[in-house]
């Protein structure tokens, strides 16, 4: 049997049994809404044996890219909605998935683009992109566009979904909550103009990992999506939708530089293993470039943290001393990352453990576009 | 032909003829001290395409993983360093590429490892890391353990290494000129003790982009590493070891959304195809997430800049007003990144185009570790 100890740093550990506890925590929150269908976004795991967990059964999933909507099409999951706005250029990959029997969804918030669909030869459908208050892609949900689009859609209009990516800059339930009620609004008083104006509305998504925890009201809502909530993160436990037990994907690394004189470890996760991303900077508690845990995935070294990344070095300090007799070089400990879904970008893999060392499978992943 | 408008965005460009004179300038550069081999950093690149380019005839390279290690040698590339400190479990690796013929040179600055690398059945050589003033790896170039490592390494000690990374910080050419000077001082320094301790002293490496352009005296270096510089980037130019016409790489995207109300516009290139990096935060000019180009290669729109990522998404915002007719959605651009090691670093090959549009060739790369 493989173990931790026998593995190439830096790679990725994924522990089966937090993942399965987050995402029986997700399907019970949905399971609140009678008849609301969990289309987990695999943008962030983007592994189909993950995909066969968190949508049993071959379940309708979000993707995030072409390369996504091939990769699981071809596991077998045909309903899809591809949740960012589609380019001209784009429509014929799509179109294609579905000509081989795919329900591959697009979105879009253009005009212009709403016409280039209607206007396709191959198979495809669309759902318009709502704003209800993220401020990223969309159009507001009482907006004369809205209806325009959908009607350039016409017959290929499957309705309308919205992101309330703006969950994440709350730091309360009480928050979340409160935009979770402005996401279900939105999305509702879409849904009725597009009826109102003689269209179908097969379906209303929305959906983000906050929202989805802690909406109340999902009246009128056919499915909702959320992805991070499947791995956790730093930042995750930071806003209160995680716990820090509940991070499922870490980095294996491994010293390769002991510097006493400045309280601090070099290790082989650097920039590109766990990414730059530095979303705890502004939480209440900034983790660097990720918290350091045992081999066993447990708090380690007093709270040490990555403070510093070059290309292929970390640098962990702690702000008590570290243990150096215990971090001789090449002695391993594992990464918690800040930003789940862009530290998992650069690996092509997961190691798959089950609460112990014992590596029990190995997962891939599709990247690039 | 295959052209810019053929491609799938996001996907990575890189320019041929900017490459060219940027090789062509660091080996003007290097050919001011006769005798000193330059031995690119394939890092950046990693492209046996673009090593045959940078290291003409198979010539001498440096890489940061054992994926690069084994990807390069499969390609001809015998003669490397692989300047990250070694642990334990990667000499296997190591030892199985030069039993097949290779001198790949490891480096080490801990006195364990050394005794492991002397250790160890298989063929294996170690230059020690030598710290000249960055405050990253290495040990000092007067410090006892210089001696201690290398003597425990023995006859497997073939030189030392050390990297002026403290270069980048510099903002005038007076200033990397001073780091070059140090970095020279200390590695001749280190050398000279080997040499005094009866130890043979084949290889004496330094290098960063800046003190390979910059260095004055090289005298007792045999060869110096850089690789940034192949390739260029925003921060490289606003710390002026590069112009903003010399940025060989950039990344096509897509338009997905147009916000007038806000004078944006959404691109499918978002944090996993640039990266997080804010190199250029610090710097006299912040280009956010990277500074938007025209398809030509050509600035744009009035320094619009990406202001926010997202996952797929890139929010690109001018000071100017957009050019809204020109863009509709679709319409590509490029975008010169913060730091191209990273950027790359997301993408599994290049899209080389030669100062027009048509591509070509197809480069790969090797990611992972």
């Amino acid at each position: 049997m493989t173990t931790l100890d026998d593995l190439p740093t830096p790679c990725l550990v994924l522990d089966l049994g937090i993942l399965k506890r987050n995402l029986a925590r997700m399907a019970a929150a949905v399971a609140r809404h009678p008849g609301l269908v969990l289309r987990p976004h695999m943008k962030t795991a983007k592994s189909l044996a993950v995909a066969d967990l968190a949508a049993p059964g071959k379940g309708p999933i979000t993707v995030s890219t072409v390369a996504e909507a091939r990769y699981f099409a071809g596991g077998g999951f045909r309903d899809q909605i591809y949740a960012v706005c589609i380019t001209p250029a784009k429509l014929d990959a799509i179109a294609a998935l579905n000509a081989q029997g795919c329900d591959v969804k697009v979105i879009t918030d253009d005009i212009d683009v709403a016409a280039a669909i209607a206007a396709h030869p191959g198979p495809l459908r669309a759902l318009v992109e709502v704003d209800c208050g993220e401020g990223r892609g969309g159009v507001a949900p009482d907006s004369y566009l809205l209806t325009a689009i959908a009607g350039r859609l016409g017959a290929r209009c499957a309705g309308i979904m919205t992101h309330a990516g703006h969950s994440y800059a709350e730091r309360s339930t009480a928050g979340m909550e409160a935009v979770a009620d402005a996401e279900h609004r939105g999305a509702v008083l879409a849904a009725d103009r597009l009826r109102a104006a003689g269209l179908a509305v097969e379906v209303v998504s929305l959906g983000s990992s906050p929202t989805a925890l802690y909406g109340r009201d999902m009246s009128g809502i056919t499915d909702i999506r959320a992805g991070v909530y499947m791995f956790g993160d730093l930042f995750q436990a930071q806003i209160g939708t995680h716990g820090m037990d509940d991070i499922a994907v870490t980095v294996l690394t491994a010293v390769t530089g002991r510097k006493p004189d400045r309280n601090a470890v070099l290790v082989d996760a650097g920039a590109i293993a766990l990414s730059k991303d530095r979303s705890t900077e502004k939480a209440p508690k900034d983790y660097g470039f990720g918290l350091v845990l045992d081999l066993d995935g447990k708090p380690a070294f007093g709270e040490a943290i990555v403070a510093r990344t070059h290309q292929e070095h970390g640098e962990v300090r702690g702000e008590a001393p570290l243990p150096f007799d215990r971090l001789p070089v090449g002695a391993l400990a594992r990464i918690a990352p800040n930003h789940t879904c862009l530290t998992v970008a650069a690996h092509d893999r997961y190691h798959v453990v089950n609460g112990g060392r014992d590596v029990v499978a190995v997962w891939d992943r599709v990247n690039g576009w």
